[in-house]
């Protein structure tokens, strides 16, 4: 994973959010752009991250019950085309398969965009009696939605994620494993990616496609945009009536089941990047960093340099620090450019002049402070490092998203709000035409109604009717 | 996992082998079929199994310094033509995706039938020098291939595999990646999935579509017919030239990257059940096995049994076993089938007259041998019994495989061991219409060219005319 032709050169990142993105994930090397329009490569140092977020999601899903399985790639089309509001909103964006070599299918298939359809017909085979239930299941798959405008991670024809079903006895107990499942996305940003976010129901408009109700983790952005990082829909019965999925309950009467869905994607790696980076490139939190250390040796040709970068880094290996000992023939200004772009979380140089003291050079990538620590204590101290790194970047993310929520109680107010880099927590009536008239004025979508609802006013933002739901607005990605 | 509407009742292992197979992986949920044609659907059962060979696979592809990554799905059409043999062996069995939604695209995408044309267009961007080099990537994926007759694990249109993909400065470098790779799956088959192998090369006729030679691993089923476990090929330059891999050598001179590539894929969920399963099903090394050890408490209205058969539980999972507590509400005789049939290694029976004399009962999978088992041994004396098993299974397979290798001299000698469930091992001239005659007389194929190639005869089983090779054939999956 070590990069020869490193060049120190990215966009800044005030002026130009967008281009320094581009520039920080192509030269540190996390992705590439695919052949085909739309699609990404996902290379070594971004798939490292996607390892660490499925182990610690697997671990997550594991612990509330769930099994992974996998189902197949291709949709008969037909399927699609059972859940009337599911083929509306997936249909125009699906890939299809028509042919194998040049013979042309009987039927054309389509790329699964999202699983519902498919595991449906399966579980509609599987379950009969209430004895069968709950079904809690999850898949690591990849899925394809056709895009228009697309960057790596944010939006991509392809990409990777994870997608959990569940069927349930009842609409209750499927209502409670939807918020469950948000929870703990909302735990794991917190916890892993040191991500606040913000968790709530979607409006009608923006709910999935043939869910009952949809619910989101949102992140902010850098830049004041929203990020929607993870959605968990009650989907009730509706697809279970599509796909015929009847159990015998105990009262011996025939029940439709209900159902959940959820899943966190790739995208994840993009919200990683523009919660935390700076200007000099990615900041990585510990817990998600493929390499949590990287150790510098400085003038490796005096004696015992070489001797203690290996000894301290085995030291580190053995405490179950993920560490990197750069021993490239380059020099050392080079390597710290290089392993601050790449976000690594903490660097050690370990110089002859600090070893003749009995110490090393410890810097923090999140705030570039350098301090000597004792090499008797570096198997200590690292790991604590690393924690309270962990933590203290968790707590500037949730400052500045805290410092960049405006209560909007005008039009104006929004408007201003939105165009400044920040959210908008507003009241809104709950008409569609006045979600829309804000997406129209100011390009900012709703994002989700809080749990909170204690109300900030009486009357609708945009239309001054009485108000139902408080509900963050905000440009997004 | 559990099945409340399991039935035992599978078909006679020794007349029909192949509807046993059917029936087994079907009834213990291993997998089901997809709603597509030749597509399956992994359950829980069998993905858990297919977890824990990632696991032990990406540990050894880690430790030989191989990183994974992520390459797109879809693969222009024209990547495909670019290797002559390569598209002539993959073309006709691809998935053609000509349309998004009701729109037609510009040129048909193929979904990957195997990633070495799209892998190779990426490397010719990433590779420069001889600095880059070697490029040791790996990839979890789905993959399509359009098959004729499919069978659950062991031949289905999509299915799920790992593939390596690696450049090497020069040639004797990427062979050794090669053989190194295939000693990597010869090692995981034996220690994990207790299963032996036979290592060589593949003749011309049966190798990769593009590569200069492949080497495979070839397991012996039950019935006597060898399955291709796995395979790494060397591709020498041919798709560096296809692809324009070229690099600037130390010595200032472009040239062509030489490369390898090696994949194993689910199939080995099926290698797994014909190689050890018996009558009563499957029988799970304890390496490879979702659960371990299943603990079945017997009478548990009686004082003290539930509260034994949980601790034991804990004490187990404490010492890293995989263990299931089977509390359901069910008789002990349903439960002991079930996970017979389901192949857990070692069953622990917690009852209250063992209890009384300090004991429990312990059954072995392998040979259904039943002892008891003093309570405070269990946390030392479970693991070790695990490791005896494992040891066991991979003795008894060996045999069987030794046993069912016949020194095949003559025409008649090879068609009698190939006609009687068993491989023979012959000298060949090398001409493939000899090993044309083979398959059309004997419906047997060749499988590969042990690496010892001490000569067991001076002539060609069929031909007569000077030996060059000594080689394996068989019937095969």
């Amino acid at each position: 994973m070590a990069d020869l032709n490193f060049v120190k050169e990215i966009a800044d990142i005030d002026s130009d959010f967008t281009q320094w993105y581009t520039d920080v994930i192509l030269k540190t090397r996390l992705v590439d752009y695919g052949p085909v329009k739309g699609t990404m490569v996902i290379r070594p140092y971004g798939y490292s991250i996607w390892e660490i977020i499925q182990a610690e999601l697997n671990a997550r899903f594991k612990a509330t019950g769930h099994f992974n399985a996998y189902f197949p790639l291709l949709i008969p089309q037909s399927f699609l085309m059972r859940e009337a509001e599911h083929v509306e909103g997936f249909a125009p964006e699906c890939a299809m398969v028509t042919h194998v070599g040049k013979e042309p299918l009987a039927e054309p298939l389509v790329i699964r965009p999202t699983s519902e359809t498919i595991i449906c017909e399966m579980y509609s085979k599987w379950i009969q009696s209430w004895r069968d239930l709950p079904v809690k299941y999850n898949q690591w798959a990849n899925v394809l939605r056709w895009e228009k405008t697309t960057r790596p991670f944010l939006r991509t024809s392809e990409f990777l994620w994870q997608e959990g079903h569940t069927v349930h006895a009842t609409a209750e107990e499927a209502q409670a494993e939807t918020i469950q499942m948000l929870g703990v996305y909302e735990e794991f940003c917190k916890t892993v990616l040191a991500m606040p976010v913000i968790t709530g129901r979607k409006s009608e408009k923006e709910k999935f496609a043939g869910a009952a109700a949809t619910y989101s983790i949102e992140a902010m952005m850098l830049d004041g945009k929203s990020l929607q990082a993870g959605t968990s829909h009650f989907l009730g019965e509706n697809f279970a009536k599509a796909f015929d999925i009847k159990f015998l309950d105990k009262d011996n009467k025939l029940k439709y089941g209900n159902q959940s869905s959820w899943g966190v994607s790739t995208r994840l790696i993009g919200a990683l990047i523009m919660v935390h980076g700076d200007g000099r490139g990615l900041k990585l939190p510990p817990r998600v960093a493929p390499y949590q250390v990287v150790i510098v040796p400085i003038a490796t040709h005096k004696a015992g340099v070489t001797e203690a970068a290996r000894e301290i880094s085995a030291g580190l290996q053995k405490v179950g620090v993920r560490v990197y000992l750069d021993e490239r023939d380059m020099s050392p200004g080079w390597k710290f450019n290089e392993w601050e772009m790449k976000g690594v979380p903490c660097r050690i140089e370990v110089g002859p002049r600090d070893l003749e003291t009995g110490t090393v050079s410890v810097m923090r990538r999140d705030t570039l402070e350098k301090s000597p620590l004792a090499v008797k204590d570096v198997k200590k101290g690292i790991p604590s490092l690393l924690n309270k790194i962990q933590r203290s970047m968790y707590a500037k993310a949730s400052a500045f998203m805290k410092s960049n929520i405006v209560k909007a109680r005008t039009l104006k107010a929004l408007g201003n709000a939105v165009n400044s880099k920040k959210f908008a927590l507003s009241m809104w009536c709950g008409d569609p035409k006045c979600e829309a008239h804000i997406k129209e004025t100011f390009q900012a979508t709703s994002r989700n109604m809080p749990f909170d609802q204690t109300p900030i006013a009486d009357r609708c933002v945009v239309c001054g009717k009485s108000a139902k739901f408080k509900i963050y607005f905000a440009k997004a990605y």
